[in-house]
């Protein structure tokens, strides 16, 4: 299984694009975005400006949707969450 | 190519799961589900909601991201916004 996973979140594209392209630099061939919710769409973000401004030379290797339960902290009741994994090699 | 797509926006998933059953229920194999910018991750919702709650029969088939451009209203300045299709089968 590939150590190179970057989990996208809250902060701006730019800090994840940076991460993704730190990980290439550094000797890696493949690297896997994954995000849940609503960054599920800023991880496409992600990819899509680093292919067309940063890296074209990436390919999109696999997208994988899914769902996790989680558990709220406010309601403690357990509520689906879709997740999206995206491989990218280089 | 194919004429069953459904766009999603900013309805509530369960309009968009409605709209893909109501295709396949008619007889389409094939559905295709795109999105633009935030709805991305509501396509997925759209799609792990309906697998996971009312078609657990239907399947991934392929899933593509690009980039568009568009040009917003208010700075009449073309900006680019990432795009999902999800392709799914019966």
């Amino acid at each position: 299984m590939s150590v190179n996973t970057v989990y996208v979140g809250r902060k701006p594209i730019l800090n994840y694009v940076l991460a993704c392209m730190t990980l290439f630099k550094s000797g890696a061939s493949e690297v896997l975005i994954k995000a849940r919710g609503r960054a599920i769409s800023r991880a496409v973000d992600v990819v899509e400006v680093m292919r067309n401004r940063f890296m074209p030379d990436i390919k999109v290797e696999d997208i994988k949707i899914g769902t996790e339960e989680m558990v709220s902290e406010d309601t403690n009741t357990p509520t689906n969450i879709s997740t999206i994994e995206i491989k990218i090699t280089r």
